[in-house]
C-alpha cells in the first residue's frame, strides 16, 4: 500500500546505495579495519584551526543559509564573485540539486563508463538517460564525451578532472581546448574534487563566469574534512542562482562552515598534507612494484594499481585485503576493473598494506 | 542561455528562500543581534556530552552512510525497530525527500494556511498542487485538513503537532481519532518537531508502523542541535526504505551523527532544558502581559503573542524589535499575523525584551 503513494518514478527507482560505506563492512566482518584507505579521504586530517572553529560555533544556531563567510572567502580564494559560488552539503549534495534543475525524464546525460556513480544515480533519480563513453586507456576522453553529447544531445556532461577512479588527469588548457568541441546546449560539470592534490595547471584556466561549465570542488580531499560535509560549485551567476530554486537552504552544518572557512585559511596545513600525499603516493607506488605490480601515475589522493589481470583477479585481491584490516576499492567495470585504489595513509597504514598484500596476492594467485 | 537549460519546472520555481536568515538580517543592518528568538533554536544548547562527541569525532571521515549506530540508538529509544527510521539532514531534507517520492506535477497536497512555508517550498519545487485550510481559531484543523484530502485526492496532508507558528498542539488521542477520516490513498506528514517540548500525551499514540503516517523529529530544538542537521523520519518500513531512493547518502555530517547519539542519551540534560524552556514561556508570557499583549498557550520552545491588531500592527511590533537588536519572527498569513513569536531565552535575553517591548509598542502605536 505504501508502495503505491510513490509516483511511478520513484516505483521505478531501486533502493540503492552507490558505496557501501566502510562501517557497513566492518559491522558484516565483526572488526574494525586497521587500515581506512578506500574512500579516498584524507588520513592526515583537518587543519588543527578548523578543528577549533567547529569547536567554537553555536551548535545551537541554524547555519547561514547563505554560507555568506565561506562565500566570500571561497570568492576571494579563487578571484571571483560570491555569486560565482554555491556552497552544498558535499559535491554528492550540489550534483544532485544540478541534475534537478536541468535533467527530466528522459533528457539525455554523458558520462565516462566506470566514472562516479553518485552523479550516475542522480541522473537515474530524476528520470535521465544515461549514456556511457569509455575510457581511452587510463583517461576520461573529453572528445568523445563530447561527441557523444552533441550525437544525444545531452543536457550535461561530466567530466572528472582528475579522474576517480583511476588518478589520471588532463591538462586544464587541453581541457578547455577540447571544450570547443561542447555543444552549445550542453552544460560541462567538471568535477575538480581532487584538484587541490594535482600538478599545477590541472585546474581548468577559463573563468569562472563561463557559463558552459560548471565545476565542483570540494573540502573533503586535501582539506581533510570529508565528514563535515562542505563542497562548492562554480558557475556562472544564473546558473549559480538557480539553485536557490531547490536546495535545502537550511541544509549546511553550522560548525562545517565555520570549519572550511579556517580550513581554506590554512595554507600552511594545506601544504603540510599535500607533501603528505606526495611521500604516500611514492611509497604505495613502491609497494605495488615491490609486488610485481604496476602503479598508475597519481593526481589525486590515491593510488590506483594495476593488478596485471582482470576484473576477478582484483577483485580477489581487494576481497583478501579486506579480508585483512585493509579497507581499499576497486573500480567497477572493464577495463580499470583490473586495478584496486589504495588511498594515501599513514606510514603505519602503509606499513600494514606493504605487510597485507603479497599474502592477498597470494591469495588471489591460489584462487 | 544558461537558463534555457534548465527543466521547463525549474524555470518556473522561483529562486527563494523560505526564510531569511538572522545573519542576513545582521548583515543588512550592520550589527547584530542582542537576542536571538526568532529561529525556534535552543539558545541553552546542546547536552555537553554533545559537545564532546563532536570534538571527538574523526572530521576526515565520511559519516557512516546508515547511520547505523544512531539508529540503533533511537530505536532502542522509541520502542521500535532500525528499519522505521530514516536519518536525515534536519526534517527540512527529509520532507523534500518524501515530497520527491510522493508527489509529482499536477499531484493535489494539502496544509494548513500559514503552516510550515518549507513544506510548501517543496511541494511546488516538484510541482505539486497545495492546498491550503484556515486553522480553527488558533489550532491547524485535523478535519478539515483531512476532509481537503479527501476532496483534492490528496498525495499527502501536512500537520505540525505541536503546530508552529501558533504553539498550540492536539491531543495525540484526539489526532488518532481523527484519523479515522483520512482518506486511504493520503499519507499523513506528522511534523513532531516540538513535541519534546509539549505536555505528555502529545505525540501520536499509534504504532510507528502504520502506513498511515510518517513523522517527523528533531535534534535542532529540544536537543539543542540546529547547527548540526539532524532529524528523523518514524514510519512503515517500506515508505523508510523508499528513502533510499533518493537520499543524498553521504549527506549526514559525521560529527552531527554523534553528537545526536550523546545527545539522546542525556536525559538530564534534556530534562534541565525542558525546565527552562518551562521558565522562559511563563517569563515571555508574563513579559507580554505586562505589555498589554495576550500570550497564546504553548506546547513548543517558543510563545506566540497576540499583539492585540492586525498584520499591519504587529509587523511594525516585529520591526521595531529588530531595530532594538531582538531578532523575532511572526506568521506569515491573517489572522495569525496578529501575533509575533519569540523564543525562549535565556534571563538576559529575556531582560533584553522586557526592556524593548514596551518601546517597540509605543513606536508601532505612533505609526
Amino acid at each position: 500500500m505504501t508502495h503505491a503513494r510513490l509516483t511511478p518514478l520513484a516505483q521505478s527507482l531501486p533502493a540503492t546505495v552507490p558505496f557501501v560505506g566502510p562501517e557497513t563492512q566492518e559491522r558484516a566482518r565483526g572488526a574494525g579495519f586497521a587500515a581506512r584507505l578506500g574512500a579516498n579521504e584524507s588520513v592526515f586530517g583537518p587543519s588543527p584551526e578548523a578543528l577549533k572553529a567547529m569547536a567554537a560555533s553555536h551548535h545551537w544556531m541554524y547555519g547561514d543559509p547563505e554560507s555568506h563567510d565561506l562565500r566570500a572567502a571561497l570568492a576571494a580564494h579563487h578571484g571571483c564573485a560570491p555569486e560565482n559560488i554555491m556552497v552544498g552539503e558535499g559535491i554528492d549534495g550540489l550534483l544532485g540539486y544540478l541534475v534537478r534543475l536541468t535533467v527530466g525524464p528522459g533528457d539525455a546525460v554523458v558520462t565516462s563508463a566506470g566514472a562516479y556513480p553518485t552523479f550516475n544515480y542522480h541522473v537515474a533519480g530524476f528520470g535521465g538517460d544515461l549514456h556511457a563513453v569509455p575510457y581511452a586507456g587510463d583517461f576520461e576522453d573529453p572528445a568523445a564525451l563530447f561527441a557523444k553529447a552533441a550525437e544525444v544531445d545531452a543536457k550535461l556532461v561530466y567530466l572528472a578532472n582528475p579522474d576517480n577512479p583511476m588518478g589520471s588527469h588532463h591538462s586544464g588548457a587541453d581541457l578547455a581546448r577540447a571544450m570547443d568541441a561542447l555543444p552549445k546546449d550542453t552544460l560541462l560539470v567538471l568535477d575538480e574534487a581532487y584538484v587541490d592534490c594535482a600538478p599545477e595547471g590541472t585546474a581548468l584556466p577559463l573563468p569562472v563566469d563561463d557559463p558552459r561549465v560548471i565545476r565542483m570542488r570540494t573540502f573533503s580531499k586535501a582539506y581533510g574534512l570529508a565528514g563535515a560535509r562542505v563542497g562548492y560549485a562554480l558557475g556562472h551567476p544564473d546558473l549559480i542562482t538557480a539553485f536557490h530554486k531547490v536546495r535545502n537552504h537550511f541544509g549546511m552544518n553550522r560548525a562545517a562552515q565555520a570549519g572550511a572557512m579556517a580550513a581554506l585559511a590554512d595554507r600552511d596545513h594545506l601544504a603540510h598534507v599535500l607533501d603528505q600525499i606526495a611521500q604516500a603516493r611514492s611509497r604505495i607506488a613502491q609497494i605495488a612494484r615491490d609486488n610485481g605490480l604496476t602503479p598508475l601515475p597519481s593526481a589525486t589522493n590515491f593510488v590506483t594499481i594495476d593488478c596485471g589481470a582482470d576484473g576477478t583477479f582484483a577483485k580477489a585481491v581487494l576481497d583478501a585485503l579486506i579480508a585483512r584490516g585493509i579497507f581499499v576499492r576497486m573500480p567497477f567495470v572493464a577495463p580499470q576493473n583490473r586495478c584496486i585504489r589504495v588511498g594515501c595513509g599513514l606510514p603505519a597504514d602503509l606499513d600494514a598494506l606493504a605487510t597485507a598484500l603479497p599474502q592477498a596476492l597470494a591469495e588471489a594467485k591460489r584462487g
